[in-house]
């Protein structure tokens, strides 16, 4: 059986013997470090560690002193997870419905180290396949200009079923800077082209017009900027003259359908650090 | 021994019959095609094709009997070439020398269907590298405000050496509209990123710069529109947060080697239809 | 909307002129040619090819009359299909669910061209989720020593659904040589591994102990040698030193996914002719 | 400018507290690391560790002094390299050339860190190159069944120039066990085919009579069982029905080249730990 561990992300300006001290500090607390990554940024000047360790002690004790430690001692940006614990996840949807079955079916499997709360969409059309899943669908249409009203609504929804991520599963819908500052838990989208080349919408069709010979698909964290968001996780696949838009369409479905499997899961891990618009991932 | 061969490169507006009628004239004559591949664009309607045969008579009557009946009864666009001729190919070069090396070891190698008749660059940098080689290198620097001056230079080494293609291999300038219009030859130019992403200066900086996960290298017909031209061949490494500038400039020193050169291979051997600022690849 | 095609599949011994008869018997009979493609093994001295039209005249009779043409006066093997005839498939299975839900949620979703008759399974784990797939299952298990009583009650099987395709989405036994003759119809299988490499039971744990860097997947179709049909289509993936069994499982997954519905999907578009073990894909 | 470093490999049973013991003598001598990386083989119960740091002392000293710690207090088997010290390499080649001229070009291009201190040949046809590049060229033909011969005197070439690894550029000869356990250096040897696929010779002609989809390049460190070695890296490329096996030898020539290079790169940067015929690859 596998052992809890303790997940430490730490970011914070370089200085001397991080890394000794963060060692020393587990290995005196009777612990070891099962694994350890570390990345300095030559330019900013900054030192990213992702450490995990089994506890010697009570996990939740041992996780909260750890912290402290981290804050305190290395003023260094400190985040913990334990690995026992799933996160609460929150699926956005819209009409289009390859990612909604195939992260679904990940979550099942326990490829994905979480459970989906809720799915939220702004059409009722996955309403049923979301009954048969057996996971709350809220149906949150927007109708008019009643944008602040559904969104509100919508993260009250968030609130109720205690989501720790947001995963825009082809949601299709910009989201609002309030809404996004609001909910205060991560979200990641898959955009449906190689960013940052066509970004916005009908990236499909950009590239057949363009001409381009490959197609690609991105997943990222939401931002205020569409599309403009750190970049998590990119793949690509070839094309060429014979592939009509519809194709470029299908062949792009298995794309972000990995694409932002694989992101989910980098997120959930717990191996994904962001600055500077950039994402340092702990693979 | 392998055959001599006439390759026939057909485009126009699709038509009844056009498959018919161009293997019928072939199969008339009493030769028998080796290769043929065709493709409609259903949105343009367009019909192109590549065909190879084995003539039975003199091949240069042949070809240019094929032409005619083309031209005149098929009322199709057509370009007709001989597997026998080597096109004569001018390399043109800056100071940077992977792609400069890249590409004479594989026409060396009889990797690539044509020979290198000159190298032209602005700088001296490779004069030597090219006098190991055996190549004519022609010095055509840019000295203040002379464009129009060297590119007529340029122009005239171009007909001396009766090329019928140029290649720029990390030449870095770019070329007037009426260079382009007045050499009457296609020109392939290799950029180093994943067009119509980072396209203009520094390319490898912007990549860093936007936190993508994947680079590339893009091949493509130049046009008085920088970076804008017919895609031929495009390709992808991945990256990740440890690589510095400098890695991505290394690891796209292969990208750019493999697709440019892959890109000559395609248009020397006549596999390459432009229309609407696309490409049909016959590969 | 898309007009109902012909699609035929045509190989044997090369002559002289085979697409100036193919191209010319379609256009005297009123139609156009939209797709073609063909192949000769300089090797072997045989001909393929792919030829797709929109008939003038009823397409049950004018695919009939082009048989009768491809055999008699061509004296070539021919298979001759329906755009809008959708094969019925049956999908056998063991436990492993992740292929089974792929390729079940991409026929519903109208990315292959065919319908799943029946899904045929040594247990019955996947019994309920058949159930809510709305797709008839039948339990044929392997107890003791029956394999011939339970393969003559699966036969039986497949001709009540009029099935016309078999796939084992990671089924997991092997199937004798009287079943694979009896069945009449074709068996595509997907194998975990990079073939040849790793042929046999538990490939990963080979992969593993073996030290790759790259796994793959390979659909291929069944024969009385296990893991040694004609090779449809493969993908490969990257592993490091870090990838436990485990995780070579889990990448494992996407890989046989994708590549087990990409042959299916080859194989329903009648793009595949088999000879000398080998394939030949018209994509 | 780049500072210089020391580049540590260490690798034993794995032992509580072993990251921090290494940061913490780092950090006890005034020193901070750059870069550590470790890996725990879970069931081989190994720990591996590659730690790069700019020493606050003399450079020579501080290695030794580190590898007598790690030796004798951690007793695990350390390697300790001077990022400053280029390591002298011997290239060994056959007639075949592309891998000759491409990994030459590296070095001289300042893309490997190290030298190319000679090249060994048993055929004389890449002399001249070899003279143009300005590398002295050894001869060492065998004739008849004077293996032993050549070899002693293929050692005395790699002692005259102390050479600290060789690499074999597509080199076809065997080389005996004598001479693998003589030579006290490791030997990169770059394969045709996607081991263990096609092990052995005419790689390319075994995956074309296979049917194949995907041929690939192998670079192994060189043991007594032929093309048995720890994997470093492989690649693969696309292959179809339409090549012919030179096609699979020329695609497979841009392979070998960028999968050697690749594997040297990494040897010569330190970041390799052999195992259980296995590799741990830091990069």
């Amino acid at each position: 059986m596998k052992k809890e561990t303790i997940i430490a992300l730490l970011h914070g300006p370089d200085q001397p013997g991080l890394v000794s001290k963060v060692s020393s500090w587990i290995f005196d607390r009777g612990s070891n470090i099962d694994h350890a990554d570390q990345h300095k940024d030559p330019q900013a000047n900054i030192f990213f560690q992702r450490v995990e360790w089994v506890p010697s002690g009570p996990i939740q004790d041992e996780a909260d002193a750890f912290k402290a430690f981290a804050q305190n001692e290395l003023k260094m940006q400190a985040e913990v997870a334990l690995s026992s614990k799933k996160p609460k996840v929150a699926l956005f949807v819209s009409k289009i419905d390859h990612c909604f079955h195939d992260i679904i079916l990940r979550f099942k499997a326990n490829e994905l180290n979480g459970t989906i709360g809720c799915i939220v969409s702004n059409h009722n059309d996955l309403e049923s396949a979301a009954a048969l899943y057996g996971i709350p669908f809220y149906h949150t249409p927007f109708e008019g200009s009643d944008k602040q009203r559904v969104e509100a609504q919508q993260t009250a929804i968030l609130k109720e079923h205690s989501i720790e991520l947001v995963v825009l599963a082809r949601y299709m819908q910009i989201l609002s800077s309030d809404f996004l500052k609001g909910i205060h838990v991560p979200i990641i989208n898959i955009h449906h082209s190689f960013l940052p080349a066509f970004a916005g919408g009908k990236p499909y069709h950009q590239a057949y017009t363009r001409g381009v010979k490959i197609i690609g698909a991105t997943a990222h964290y939401a931002t205020a900027d569409l599309d403009e968001g750190p970049i998590i996780y990119q793949d690509v696949t070839r094309i060429n003259h014979r592939n009509t838009i519809s194709d470029l369409i299908r062949k792009g479905k298995d794309l972000e359908k990995s694409v932002f499997a694989h992101a989910v899961r980098l997120h959930l891990n717990n191996r994904i650090l962001v600055y500077n618009n950039k994402t340092v991932v702990f693979d």
